[in-house]
């Protein structure tokens, strides 16, 4: 089933962002030998004629998307492809006896109406929106370990998400009164071409898109509604900042006491033991998108305000890494049994 | 009194970015004469010699820093100084009989204690922060006739309460309720040299800073407080973009009812009605800061949010000119009696 | 024949970022009124859908490409339009009776083999080719006093001929050793979208393109022939810088003398006596691309070196200004009989 | 001498980005233990004071600068201290019996009074002058086998030697025709603080420095002395390119026959085979900045130009990895008898 003991994954969108980058992590993984990279509409061809960087690091050509033929040459598939495309095709995948992490955003909502509401699309069958584990490692990582098949957080919620859950779920802040203020660099948009992705509109420029109407927002609901308990309703605003990787999500929230800053950093440290992924700032110190980038760390830093009763909560990680193909491998590594960090020891890329 | 019947003007600070885009702006204003370029730091220089981009447009030297020999060469002094140092300045100049624009902080605050909390500078005496107009034209512009001394106001409270007094003044927002997430280019930093300000540690970089301590909090709750008559208090954070130029507000707040985008847009350009620097864009439409850079413009936007009760308000502006240099020329213009756009006929420079 | 006692002047390819400078440009200019914006795929909409910046600017929609409606509207043609289209439509506003500024490159070779060669489009008739003057407005302006129809110089070649020619009509330098390094900020390649100008994939990100195969060659070879009275062949570069405005152009040659910077400053500054718009440096001072942006000038400077016996010349433009809507405005001031100066007095923006 | 079976490693001047980097790619080298970083200003503080990236991955105080110490602690030193510091450290440090690759410039130039002229600092002794091996690893790896003391290449050095050797040692480009026309990102500047790093001067220009002034002018003629054995001059200009990371160097050069770009493509595989870091692109493919991001690699492309029968070779490095602490660690691999791609199995970061 493997080649020289390793475990051989296929990356069905290989022209991506999110799938090179997979294929860059994937380099130093100890247990995992990539083994197909497949794209739809460059098959055929050597993947450095899109890609450059991969020259002489990745000679394979590029597959087509066939579910048998996949199952032939893998044990795993990440399937980094646009919304819409996953719902069909990794069904396919899960009965040809594949193991799937999916990328796209088609399995993260339970409620296939809601699904459709959002991302008008059909939604896939209910039995694989019910079989698929989100997967927020450090929230729901147990869930992940000996299953076949993860649905990988979108990278807007994962950061949000992990800068809110704690204080959420001690009860510290009210789940009505939150806003969500995030930044993204463009890579978030990924590769395909158009005015909104152009440089010289993008350069030199700040702008809000999709506010009040991100398909990200059900999700964050979705998952704050679990944690909490009670129906959680957020408003959530997303912004594209003119640099390629680093989500930002600025958290507000009504406190229901007196909180310090302190007492965020102990309730969140203590929250994330044991997770190396997490990094809690000292009191008073907000983490930086650069401060991540090019690895799997989300770092959280926190403002408590007693003239206002709110708190602030700043959350930061490289959206393609922990808000993708990062988290992806993750939760493969949980899925496995193994180490959740194992081919993930990234230190940033500073400056 | 005039150079070939123009009013001569003095700028106090011409090496810093406020200072130069000063400079820039006068050279097409009809009425005004630029008659001196001054900086303490260095003067008798050539000003082309730390900003090349004059050479040819400013010959003169820079002057020093003498209250009296500025008053034998100009009728108004634009102050374009750190803090601290207008609050002991800008007296002096008065005295000599000079009208001032003052673009520092050290008179936006009428309550001294107030500012020697959030400046930690000694404050200006208290006669002199009683006699100065805080210049938020669109909506302090009639105070500003004939007067002689003007406190400009800061870069985030000119972008934020453009965007917040109509509604807040029309009791369709909850004061209580408001929180505002401003960027800003890193230009507002300001050239002075430190750690904060170099190229590769922002670059590619989104970062918070000052969260629930910028000394605009006060000057924003000031003007709300007067708006609504009740006492404000908000919730503010800033950012840094990496990018030259621009502003953003995003701002948050629950509604007193359920008005619809339309009826902001409405209500807005109604408020705003004859003043042509701020521009109310259609329902659903949201303003990039590119499309107002270089320019004086003001460009507003909103999302109403029918699901949380909240409307996302966004008003972007460039910092330097709206949020500086641009705004007290146009202060000034409205001192002098001439039509506020006068000699501001900028065009945002796109892309 | 005017609105105003101006001069009616319409924009072919209104759309297109020459296009929208003209614009910008043209709302100070005294004499002339805009009277037509011209887009052949955006007909029929508002300006201001495509380029927000110009809501409250321009508030005529945009006009269809007629040659008989224009003429019955304007004085004057802008053509931003594409190689291949320019061809075919400015013989037809000629015959219409309009004066035609040129901004495509289809009439700046004489020679239309050599056009065909270089452009992939069919030539247009050679009388057309004969009548153009190539509006190189500080080398060939005194032949575009009383002319109908000026050919715009490229962006590459305004900066590279305005830092070359005086040294080689001087003889100075040797034309055979000429290599050129040009690097342009992303506007150039224009507002069509393709992978080649997506942002993540040119940001952080310094590419070389078209070398020794750019369609400026010949048109810089055909005047420096024109100039030297020998026939030039230069080896000439072009690369994309992550920036939005400018071009930096690097150029290298070897010196028939022991020249000194001071010799070259000299001589180009007799050269370009009178011309406001060339800006000669001090010996030893190189001009940056930023203290010229938003304004018409070219900034040049030198570096002589006698270990090698070449001199190194640096000249930098706005690639949208001086290489493109500055200089065809200041083209038609000159066709005018107007101050070459008119309407372009635009300080750079800086930072 | 080890710790747990693994080589261990200081690093002086762990405070610049040099520093920084090399304690980023040693995380994941196999065979080496960081033991000591080290900072004359910042001794005693935690790292990630002032480096937040390093959270939770480098835990250890920044130590001082004592030679005698650090022979304690370590079997190597990676000196990355400015110019002048190293030439009185290093010899300290052999004293010790200690392993130096040294990052600064003060041990490349073999002539000590060339050193002074160009570095501005006393020279250091010439007896490590002579010792000094200059680690160009792809052309002189063979002597840095077994050595003690390892001169590291300067960052525009390293990109262009690789790009111009196989074709001087050649004979087919004459050496005195070379022109190099070299671009750089910001943090090749260093993280000192000074107008000249400032964002705001920077972002959006482009801009030349140091013209023929370069001190990697001398260390250039140097090496390309000794391969062609004939005495080399060229003509060398550095620029600035807003973003943070890449060198590309854009050379020039008359060729001595009619070679193709398919010649120069097999030429430079044959010289480079078995070397993993220096990649020879397709005939007519040229190398971007972005496409070495964050790796090791040196890419390499032609343009070989029959009209003036001259080559363009542009060669592109990641300046702080190849052209800093990527090429010290593959030194250091050659010092022990390792393969020299150990431990920098990093695959560029795109995008």
């Amino acid at each position: 089933m493997t080649v020289a003991g390793k475990l051989r994954a296929a990356i069905v969108g290989s022209t991506g962002y999110g799938g090179v980058e997979l294929i860059r992590l994937l380099q130093n993984h100890p247990d995992i030998e990539i083994t197909s990279v497949i794209s739809s509409s460059s098959a055929g061809e050597p993947i450095e004629l899109g890609f450059p960087h991969l020259t002489g690091i990745v000679e394979r050509k590029l597959d087509g998307v066939e579910p048998a033929e996949i199952a032939g040459r893998a044990d795993v598939v990440f399937t980094a492809t646009p919304s819409g495309v996953s719902a069909k095709l990794v069904p396919q995948l899960l009965e040809a006896g594949l193991k799937v992490v999916d990328l796209s955003g088609d399995f993260r909502l339970k409620d296939g109406a809601e699904y459709e509401q959002w991302y008008k699309h059909t939604a896939p069958p209910a039995e694989y929106l019910e079989q698929a584990v989100y997967g927020l490692c450090e929230v729901y990582g147990e869930r992940a370990a000996g299953v076949d098949f993860i649905s990988n957080p979108g990278c807007y919620p994962t950061a949000t998400l992990l800068g809110l859950i704690p204080a959420v779920e001690a009860g510290w802040i009210k789940p009505e009164s939150i806003i969500i203020d995030a930044k993204s660099g463009i890579s978030g948009a990924g590769r395909g071409v158009n005015l909104g992705v152009h440089y010289a509109e993008l350069n030199e420029n700040f702008k809000a898109y999709k506010v009040n109407k991100h398909q990200h927002i059900p999700e964050i609901e979705q998952v704050l509604t679990d944690v909490s308990g009670e129906k959680v309703t957020v408003t959530f605003t997303t912004h594209l900042v003119p640099m390629t990787r680093g989500i930002m999500s600025t958290m507000y929230a009504g406190m229901n006491g007196a909180y310090s800053e302190q007492d965020f950093v102990e309730l969140y440290r203590k929250y994330y033991s044991g997770r190396s992924f997490v990094r809690i700032r000292e009191a008073g110190v907000l983490p930086a998108t650069k401060e991540v980038s090019g690895s799997n760390y989300c770092d959280i830093g926190f403002s408590a305000d007693a003239r206002t009763g709110r708190v602030t909560i700043v959350s930061v990680i490289d959206n393609i890494v922990k808000g993708a193909a990062g988290q992806a491998i993750q939760n493969l590594n949980l899925m496995m049994g193994w180490e959740e960090t194992r081919g993930l020891g990234y230190t940033p890329v500073y400056p």
